[in-house]
């Protein structure tokens, strides 16, 4: 378990390192929704996502002898960058294990980093044993993606901030893949908002958290197809899914449809990028279904790394 | 002419109703440039475009018999959307002359603002005349889009914003459409920071700004075909060449290409939305057409009123 503690303690040392981001409202998207909206644009992070959070966070916690050996990471897309950069603002070096799939953007991005970039066919390979292996031939120090308490209390500062700027969010929305980001979130919004109804948003098609939640246990299903690529973990962490059993209040899912509503309302009437991934809290507000009327609403935004070619062929779809 | 005193008199009368919008920067930016540049995002002002400081500085100035009467602009979208919304929050009335083949968004935001719209066929009647007759007929105050003191000097409090922010800009790039926000944006850099180079920015096929000076005379050229539907003033104001003869250092012009080019890197790395005629000064300096080598830059990102489906349109071609 981590607590209030673990992220104020990530929050001091992501401080002049990690982008305060803004918290972004609209006049339409309230009416639309009938609520007081504020957003967490961590697409303005540094890396384009919250991912540096929690890499960072973690990295920065290494002995030298480890950061001279470097770091390894597998992730589909944004992790990788966070932890390249990292691994680069710490002097370490970085080798990211990545999806062939991947956007090419995020490719070309974590490579712009600095980092060694190892490829694999996410249908038949699995990341997991490719990344433990490269750690021990190379004694590399691995940067889990969300099953680990460093990065989770590093995720966990974006809502920290969120929650310094807008103090009386009735209602929180974030975006659940393997659960970090949702677990940090989660722990510091019962801390100090112990009312405060936390709502995890997955793909219809990837929604192993709201099943593991309900079964009461972690439950693996298929590699889910969706657009969200950052939300394609097939089953919840060990310890991010300790922590969202006891803080996490209920899951919603979208379809794909609904995240490029979203995706195309931040776009034209915000003037925010969103990832599919990011755009699937606002996704969740748009197509109703999350009750918040009348009420104050956090939504993390959780990053904004899509690819104005990516971008267009959603919206041409 | 305007001066400084103007423009610091239209910053009391927006102050806490404009919105003090963010100067963003981008590492890669500053690589590719090789300068330091700073971009004042107008993309997240009221109504989505810098337009709003110029219609809401002139239209709070009439008196309370004109403003029950009204108001008339004719506008090729941003400046239209700002009146409607300027006119609305002083509890008057705005009539908006808008060509046929304004953007979609564009309309449908301008009606939303509860404005009437008329439309016109931008290639064969004259806006000025569709509105002087307007103005006349229902005893409307006409709303200049950039050929008056007050909308110059409302225009000019974007470049106060940024020069507070960033006190020391060497290079200051606008963009140039009839000239009113250079015209202001000029008087303020030259009032504050003499040898500050201001620079504008037009279409290669709308460069009748960049004529006029060369010519020392107004130049009016055909209503140009560009993808920068902002930029499409055949001639300079009569008010607006007086101050930017006098302000204006240069004149550069971009391609289509160029722009959209720009569009593009705004949107991947830097996560902001720019319409064609917001992404010109990017453009120029992505281009090279710019020389600020080791120095500091300012760019006034005007709009972002694009919409998702036209981007991916421009993003396509």
């Amino acid at each position: 378990m981590i607590e209030l503690g673990d992220v104020e303690a990530a929050a001091k040392r992501l401080a002049g390192v990690a982008h305060r981001t803004p918290v972004i409202t609209s006049r339409t998207l309230d009416e639309r929704v009938g609520a007081r909206v504020h957003i967490k644009a961590e697409c303005f992070q540094r890396g384009g996502a919250f991912k540096f959070r929690g890499a960072y966070n973690k990295i920065s916690s290494l002995d030298e002898d480890a950061l001279a050996r470097g770091v390894v990471a597998y992730s589909s897309g944004n992790h990788g960058q966070a932890v390249a950069l990292a691994a680069k603002l710490l002097r370490s070096r970085a080798t990211i294990v990545m999806p062939e799939d991947a956007p090419a953007a995020k490719l070309e991005a974590t490579r712009s980093y600095g980092a060694e970039v190892v490829l694999y066919d996410r249908w038949t390979e699995s990341r997991e044993e490719i990344g433990a292996a490269l750690a021990a031939e190379r004694g590399l120090a691995l940067v889990p993606p969300y099953d680990d308490p460093l990065v989770m209390a590093g995720q966990g500062t974006a809502a920290l901030e969120l929650l310094e700027d807008v103090p009386d969010v009735d209602v929180l929305l974030v975006p659940v893949s393997g659960g970090g980001l949702i677990a940090g979130c989660s722990t510091v919004a019962k801390a100090l908002l112990p009312e405060c109804h936390v709502v995890g948003v997955e793909p219809e098609t990837g929604n192993d958290t709201q099943q593991s939640l309900e079964a009461g246990q972690r439950v693996r299903i298929d590699v889910p197809h969706t657009i969200a690529d950052g939300l394609q973990a097939p089953e919840p962490g060990a310890l991010t899914f300790e922590v969202n059993q006891r803080r996490v209040n209920e899951i919603v899912t979208v379809s794909d449809e609904e995240i490029v509503t979203a995706m195309v309302f931040l776009y034209d009437r915000m003037k925010l990028v969103a990832e599919p991934s990011g755009a699937i809290g606002v996704a969740a507000l748009l197509s109703g279904k999350v009750g918040a009327r009348d009420g104050t609403v956090g939504v993390i935004l959780s990053g904004g790394n899509v690819g104005a070619a990516r971008f267009a062929e959603l919206v041409g779809q």
